[in-house]
């Protein structure tokens, strides 16, 4: 049956796209019927139903988990909250490891309360990063900087652009693509200018860990909670997915979709039905 | 009085700050009771009273108009749009001549319906400029490119980052920063890792023709319409105006927020009191 979602790199789905339907068991039971075997689970989901357990679903289904659900969270406004974020990364490492995960994703956090300074939280995030990777690397789990939206710089990461990215993989691991590099999830960079080049250049030095669909809807109502689904928004999916190829990555692509009002709301096998169906269309 | 708003160049009201209201005589009553004498009006202001009426408050009350709000949404579907577009910022220019106008603020579109090329939506975007500079420049109004945070891309304006923008100014006026240049809101721009540069870039450039300021709320509840009072949010704006004046801008600072749940519904003394504070404060 994986034939069947083969091509254009697998479907993956990302649990929390049915978090309001399912618990991880849930969710990779309904995985399953549907012949989906990549996930990618969060953290809180796998802590719900224990370690211990999410990693022998791993196992005794053969689940390829395309990532883990997240890291990051670096900055704070004193060192003790830093040094917590750093141990909680610690322990995220670890996880990733247990469910033999292609990445820990990293949303690395926005601007420390009360704070302004971009500058510096992006200095704790590059400090942070900077920390964890020697454990990641023991533990080979690659680290995936996910450059979020403009629109979540201030409260949830602020670490914006796919340029931006690279430069501080560059300046942690120069020449070490393997250990640290990008998702790239298409929600969150689609409008950048520089894309094209930014993709190319991710490519290059061997830095695309993980691919991101959904799609941008017209009126958004929400900055969080408001994804679409594939297809009914105004993303290109298809020539992002062509700049992805070109740049070599020719791994799943991972649906990750929160939408409070739409499809947290259906049925779970609608849910997933639809992702096959539109992941087939793009 | 002017000088209680001097230093830090003077402080100009966009009216959509206080548009829900007063109409646009009523707004120049309101600032001219706070002395401030700088203001921006939205042609849909200056249509209400007729355009006569609107030059005549200037002239009378020796009005600095920061800017004229504004022309652009070059973007459309077929050529007859297109083609109505540049009319109607043909006409644009011609309200902004007669208000003797710092520039006209270009909220440039964003995709067409139905589309999902987002670059040729920027190449109708510098079609259309390209279109409608020598009118301009005939007219003695300075264009003023505005990019809007990446939220907008899609239904707004496609021109995203202070990079982005100078390039198109470069490709299409260059080495003639007074005729077309950029609005840099902080708004929309707070965020961009290359920021420093990129003011300091149009510095250089000579293509900075106006500074808008209002604060990022956190959190923020409406896409459009929950911009904050300067203070109230996490935009570092003295440090934001220090990268203005040191590339070379001492001209006004002109305040614009859009607040269909707080500041429209206040009343408009109250509103220009704080905004005054503020600037003060900053």
């Amino acid at each position: 049956m994986s034939a069947a979602l083969g091509g254009r790199g697998g479907l993956s789905i990302n649990l929390a796209t049915i978090r309001e339907q399912c618990d991880m068991s849930e969710a990779v039971d309904a995985c399953l019927r549907h012949s989906i075997s990549a996930i990618s689970p969060w953290r809180d989901q796998i802590a719900a139903i224990g370690l211990d357990t999410a990693a022998r679903l791993v196992r005794e289904h053969d689940l390829t988990v395309t990532g883990v659900c997240r890291g990051g969270m670096f900055t704070a406004s004193d060192a003790a909250g830093r040094r917590a974020a750093i141990d909680d990364n610690m322990r995220a490492i670890d996880e990733a490891a247990s469910l033999n995960a292609d990445c820990l994703v990293l949303v690395v956090g926005g601007l420390p309360d009360g704070s302004r300074d971009i500058a510096g939280a992006r200095q704790m995030v590059t400090d942070g990063i900077g920390a964890v990777l020697d454990h990641a690397r023991a533990a080979a789990v690659p680290l995936a900087i996910e450059p979020l939206h403009p629109m979540y710089a201030a409260d949830r990461c602020c670490v914006n652009t796919l340029s931006q990215a690279l430069d501080m993989c560059d300046t942690l691991a120069p020449g070490n693509g393997g250990d640290l590099g990008l998702a790239i999830d298409a929600y969150h960079v689609w409008w950048d200018p520089e894309l094209a080049a930014q993709i190319a250049r991710a490519g290059r030095e061997g830095r695309i860990l993980a691919h991101h669909i959904c799609d941008w809807l017209v009126p958004t109502q929400d900055l969080l909670l408001d994804r679409g689904m594939m297809g009914d928004g105004i993303i290109d999916l298809s020539g992002f997915r062509d700049m992805i190829e070109k740049a070599g990555f020719s791994g799943h692509q991972e649906v990750e979709i929160f939408s409070a009002e739409n499809w947290w709301k259906r049925d779970a096998d609608l849910v997933l039905e639809t992702c096959i169906a539109r992941y087939r269309a793009i």
